[in-house]
């Protein structure tokens, strides 16, 4: 039976993807060893890491005077790399969800940390409005996707300080004016690729501004300055990155891409909509991720959630049980979902409603 | 033609662990979905890395008192991690080589660092005896093996404070007495897997002494206490580790690889000492590294070095140009590497021989 994937990360990637690097992990465009066993200075590698860079620029229309590179981590690391190398004295943070949160907390290692607004009195269901950043502060750091609450923040903000946003999850599912952002970061298990390589997308005249001292693998300059090559690379994760970024680009890049995230969703959302079993946990629309559908049952049919897990597993659906701090479900429609999988589960949903 | 690959890292890995990797990517054990494409709590992954896990451990035969994590990254991010979670006031460095230097590098950021001893005068070409430790060291690090000079600490110190190493690429090659170690660490790149995942076997009541604050992420403890989970790990990488670590197993675990990674670096060493071209850099034999074996071509024949390269690579021989640094020509024979591929290399010196 096919599967569905809906996980939220590590999450579903392109067929091309998967297929190519099952290919090169056993033998690599035929030279007769693994994508895992050579040399990351060899020459099959360095036209790796130089493709993967080239793609990611290309996709996001990176500007010039920024540096693209490719880490160890996640945004877990860079949830300290940021402070380490941006934070003087003061920084402020947008919190939209836990990891926000973690990254807030990372922050406060290092200097003063202003948090303009918070929704986690009703559990991350919105992005907040209305607030101001202190002239001060040396960036403001938001989370552009809230994958477990499944709110997003779906524009280019206009900021008074350097813009840090943690785009892990939405990143490439629409185009951003990458001009009006100090640094883009996140890890890959999303629309990059699997898991295990971290991206950072950098103005380079945001850097060097601290007084403090930093170790040598958490300063962005010195990943920059070796082109991602400071010291062995994630090599595997890597090239299947290359592979799913060449496949989004042969799909008509980014903004072919958003258009398909927009009708998948609107497909989803409308469904939860409709159906009198189900309602959405995002009550402004606006706030809805386009990445994240978070959904629950209405009151009344509480007690039927186990048995539309089952049901729904039956036909090949995977990774829709929500978070436990939003329950319910949630299904995660990433570049690589096709229009057919997210058909799969409205079926699902309008078969087991009229069972009912 | 077959390849014998004698990259110093990325490296050879077992043929079990590319063709098995390489259907995980495909289509985990037949569950319709890539290993590079389920989520990290899922029932299949959670027992991926309990598997390597417990793989590491006794395969290493390490004493409950030690916790075995693996991590992003490579032995390059640990630089930093050890002395953020070790160096209080003062450490304790044998420097072996640029990785030792790397490491001194950045215990430097977190405190005073003494260096005991330094082969660098030489280029590293053997390891300094007789040095002592001052008492007050909160810790002493060395690089039990130097990929770049190959030589190599084979026998486990008994100092005077905790000790600590960066095994990166002599890990799994020969038995250790864990219980001499304050902690055990490096990238995965050698003998465990491939690039992008690092290890670390840490004894616990070594951890929680110093006064400063760590970031989330470089706090051992983080990682000890999630069982390697608190974030997204590197997935395929460790999926590629837990079955490169089966097939040790397989062949008798670390004792019987110690027996032939002997008779390995034997095979080799002989017919560089009886090779009239060639000469081993590292002239003490109590030094020299089964794991990186350096030679050069002796002074007369100096400028048959390419051709012998050419040469050599007619037969199917990849990787073996010496570092920049030492020159001539590195043989890395890692636990993968058989017999029957350094043979081939013997076999390429000799004939080389006879023909001129």
């Amino acid at each position: 039976m096919k599967k569905h994937n809906f996980y939220a990360g590590p999450s579903i990637l392109s067929e091309y993807a998967k297929e190519e690097t099952s290919k090169g992990v056993k033998n690599l465009d035929g030279i007769g060893l693994s994508v895992m066993e050579i040399s990351h200075r060899s020459k099959e590698f360095m036209a790796i890491m130089q493709e993967t860079t080239s793609l990611l620029r290309e996709l996001l229309d990176v500007p010039d005077s920024y540096s693209v590179i490719f880490l160890h981590g996640g945004a877990s690391t860079q949830f300290c790399m940021v402070p380490y190398n941006l934070l003087n004295k003061k920084a402020a943070y947008l919190e939209t969800g836990s990891w926000a949160a973690k990254a807030i907390k990372e922050g406060k290692f290092f200097g003063e940390v202003e948090v303009v607004a918070s929704s986690k009195d009703s559990i991350y269901n919105y992005i907040p409005k209305g607030w101001s950043i202190p002239d001060d502060a040396d960036y403001f750091h938001i989370t552009t996707n809230n994958t477990i609450y499944g709110t997003q923040i779906k524009t280019d903000l206009d900021v008074n300080v350097p813009l840090v946003c943690d785009s892990s999850s939405d990143i490439l599912s629409r185009p951003m004016d990458v001009s009006k952002y100090g640094i883009i970061y996140g890890g890959a298990q999303k629309n990059i690729g699997p898991a295990g390589v971290g991206y950072a997308i950098v103005r380079n005249d945001i850097l060097g501004k601290v007084d403090r001292e930093i170790p040598t693998m958490l300063d962005y300059r010195t990943h920059i300055k070796a082109e991602s090559m400071f010291n062995t690379p994630p090599c595997v994760a890597v090239y299947a990155a290359m592979l799913n970024m060449r496949w989004l680009k042969e799909q008509g890049g980014v903004e072919a891409a958003y258009k398909r995230n927009i009708e998948k969703a609107a497909l989803l959302y409308d469904e939860i909509d409709r159906n009198k079993l189900f309602k959405p946990t995002v009550e402004q629309e606006e706030d809805r991720s386009f990445m994240n559908v978070t959904f629950i049952m209405n009151e009344e049919y509480k007690d039927k959630e186990a048995e539309f897990m089952t049901y729904a597993s039956g036909k090949g659906i995977i990774g829709i049980k929500g978070h436990r701090s939003v329950g319910g479900f949630r299904a995660s429609i990433y570049n690589a979902m096709p229009k057919s999988g997210i058909q799969v589960l409205v079926d699902a949903m309008k078969e087991f409603e009229s069972k009912l």
